[in-house]
């Protein structure tokens, strides 16, 4: 078991929230699993990435908005990095089958990955296309906030999974 | 749009969660929600009827603490109320859908609905018998504590949907 998380260990993970975490009990949740994800891995986390924009922006100055926030997220990726794209349209995985992809990452010859998650308009189209894998976590739609806790949570989760650990649902 | 929200607020909210609510950044959020709802309706909220287990529980230790634990969710629930199940393998809504669903109760002619979400080993067969409707969130598996500070939010979604209002994503 240990040699084998200690392959997945090669793999730096990072979470890049466009939208800033507000709210402080989203930012403590968010903390919370951090911390506890230290005792397996370590998560780099940007935010606030996003563009202001007026509430009744057209549909062209919502485009012009997601390119420049795309830009920002192409900026932060390596070429040789793996992109994980968080969106509604994507695919839904079971925790079992979230750990087994985190497991997968170990054979992929990469050594990181970045968990992209919108803000309120969601990513660019360049986003989605550079995209190894889209992810929905529901057909619900979250605030991003609470989708970069699930994701903490999932991401601590996956690891116990992997480790053989007991977890309480 | 007021005579339409009027008929939805007949109808009583309360959730059942099984689990208590142990961490301070779930109840905040979960607070902060409840609190927002309280525009447009009053949850009610009782939590923390789960039986101990010692962990190495047999599958027959573990089916009677989820009879003992549903007899006392049955014991909170009217005959005329409507029974609202958490399972991972009920029935996925969009939030658009969940909103529909909160609509359509106004029709149903009864006055409560409770949601309940259940603990480590999810709820009774006869709680699952006894529902009106499952529901599931997602494939993933969550922590209790998360499920309902979902069930907040997308009950707070519901009504601003509902209500017309803006509500970023």
């Amino acid at each position: 078991m240990s040699v084998f998380l200690g392959e997945v260990n090669k793999i730096r993970f990072r979470i890049i929230s466009v939208g800033k975490i507000r709210e402080k009990f989203y930012r403590q949740g968010i903390d919370e699993y951090t911390k506890r994800l230290g005792a397996y891995t370590k998560i780099e986390m940007f935010e606030g990435l996003e563009e202001r924009l007026n509430p009744n922006a057209s549909p062209k100055e919502i485009e012009r908005l997601l390119n420049k926030e795309g830009a920002k997220i192409l900026n932060l990726v390596d070429q040789d990095d793996i992109l994980a794209v968080l969106d509604i349209e994507g695919k839904m995985l079971s925790s079992r089958e979230f750990a087994d992809y985190i497991d997968g990452l170990k054979h992929s010859g990469k050594t990181r990955v970045n968990f992209v998650i919108g803000a309120s308009y969601g990513v660019a189209p360049e986003i989605k296309k550079r995209a190894d894998v889209r992810i929905s976590f529901s057909p619900l739609t979250f605030p991003h906030q609470m989708a970069v806790l699930i994701l903490t949570e999932q991401l601590y989760r996956a690891f116990k999974i992997l480790q053989g650990e007991p977890y309480h649902k």
